[in-house]
């Protein structure tokens, strides 16, 4: 079984572009003890990606978590026909060693939802608002990036919870998204010229916790809004993971102070240890009915690297997965 | 006894002027039941009353601590003599109601310490450092403004504590006084061309705790050397006061995401009813001759606002303080 990868050719300098990568053929590899073979169904594609673009080597995997079956087994422990989650990148076919595997819940269904809703950018919409973000039933909640993989969950565990919660998108359709279906009393297009007033208007009561997916501008209007004791979730900066330099733009860390604010930033892996708890939660949310997703799937692993870049353009809608085989 | 005092006539744009006050005398009044006569012996000039005089309508009494002599009494649980601590402002006689003044406690000597080092600036140090920054032996802290009222003791706590100390201030003469007499192990003075270079080299390992009395680009270089976990105290942000729009600069809070750090504002008020813990501690370090101060004196009330003024430009060193009488 012939294994194809996708390989970082040259490192981005702002946006990913196709020509950052490569396919290859690396033909087919026989097992070793321990190792499985894997037949990628689904391949994630997320944000964070770009900043490990900085840290790998050219020549090296892209890398990436892919849900895979696995078809050959060398593992005393993970048996021929499984359902894996993988850090192995990029690749139709990989051969992974069986303790970088884990199981793939079975009450999760579509498969898909496991890079998700109910997989990573759904445990760090879980853990960042409970764990840091605290939230009370009647506090309002502003997410950006609200109709995304991540975005979209931290909005409807705030509803769940009782909380006003305001998305902020860059389209009229992702607005509308977030309000009819998602259920978020407000949405905000930061696209049009009037939306840090419907900011104001939609936040009348201030802001007490900001999910942060984006960074930049939005991050600076949604700051001046803050309230007394608000809490501040740096989850990610999507605005400026492609700066080649240090972007200009005002700095408001007094209202910190004079709000007697926090901002944590933080990352899904550090609750490591309490995935199941997160991975319950979300499940229960999804039998009730309380767990909206909407997917954007691309056909074909050759197609990654044009599918990546959308990412960064706020073309993409929802969560970005592609599917690799049947 | 004739009570003169200073109003703010203007609210100021930008630096304060001396244009912006006016000293009026009132004449004498009588005395209400529960209420005392203070004669003011020291009074208190700190940036945070900067931000006052946005809240303060023009023609009211300019804020401040001061520490009075009870001289007229008619309250049944102070007396005549009593040495207390009063919000009252910048007036020479104020008359104030007992349950707004506290007596000072008998063991800070010094007298003008209870408005500084065993003061609110004190307190906003031993309180921040030790509540928010959590700091532990072998950690590196660095605080800006750390020559200042605040900046001062938050140094020397961390050295009591075992922390590697870098002070941040404005001149070399301030930067020998951290060193030499406060015992910081290194000193910046960020008005040298060279001084990011510096900061690097003296913070090798990283910054674990960064202690903000200032703001903008010092802030930044601070925050862009930021360890994993560290902590980042927003407790002042005087470069940030007197502007009248928002300064433009780089902004890098993805430092929060890429280190899970955090970034706390607070003020000492909220720790209020633990003053006394705070109070012991700094007492206990000034008994042990390890709490070192430095203030600058005014003569004369009527020189308050020239000397407020200069609080804002780096002219000033140490803790700034207006003697008002004997």
């Amino acid at each position: 079984m012939s294994n194809k990868k996708i390989i970082m050719t040259k490192k981005p300098i702002g946006v990913p572009e196709e020509s950052n990568f490569k396919l290859i053929d690396e033909g087919s590899i026989d097992l070793k003890a321990n190792e499985v073979r894997l037949q990628t169904l689904w391949l994630s594609l997320d944000p964070y990606m770009r900043g490990a673009m900085n840290r790998i080597r050219e020549g090296e995997t892209m890398v990436g978590e892919l849900i895979g079956k696995v078809v050959e087994s060398k593992s005393e422990i993970i048996s021929e026909g499984a359902i894996v989650l993988s850090k192995a990148g990029w690749q139709t076919s990989p051969i992974v060693n069986e303790n970088d595997i884990k199981i793939v819940d079975p009450r999760i269904s579509p498969l898909s939802l496991a890079l998700g809703a109910i997989g990573m950018p759904g445990l760090t919409a879980y853990f960042g608002l409970t764990k840091i973000g605290d939230p009370k039933p009647g506090e309002t909640v502003v997410v950006s990036a609200g109709s995304g993989a991540v975005g979209s969950v931290v909005g409807q565990i705030s509803k769940k919870i009782g909380c006003k919660v305001v998305g902020i998108a860059g389209s009229d359709k992702k607005v509308e998204y977030m309000t009819s279906e998602l259920g978020f009393d407000h949405g905000i297009n930061y696209k049009n010229s009037d939306w840090t007033e419907n900011l104001s208007k939609s936040t009348e009561s201030g802001v007490d916790i900001y999910f942060d997916n984006v960074g930049g501008i939005i991050s600076d209007e949604v700051i001046d809004r803050i309230n007394e004791n608000a809490r501040v979730l740096i989850c990610g900066q999507i605005s400026q993971y492609n700066n080649s330099g240090v972007e200009l733009g005002p700095r408001n860390l007094k209202q910190f102070l004079f709000k007697r604010a926090k901002l944590e930033g933080f990352m899904v892996y550090t609750y490591e240890d309490q995935y199941k708890e997160g991975l319950d939660f979300l499940i229960n949310m999804l039998d009730q009915n309380e767990l909206k997703f909407k997917e954007t799937v691309i056909e074909e692993i050759e197609n990654a690297p044009h599918a990546f870049s959308k990412l960064f353009t706020g073309e993409n809608f929802g969560k970005l997965v592609i599917k690799v085989h049947d």
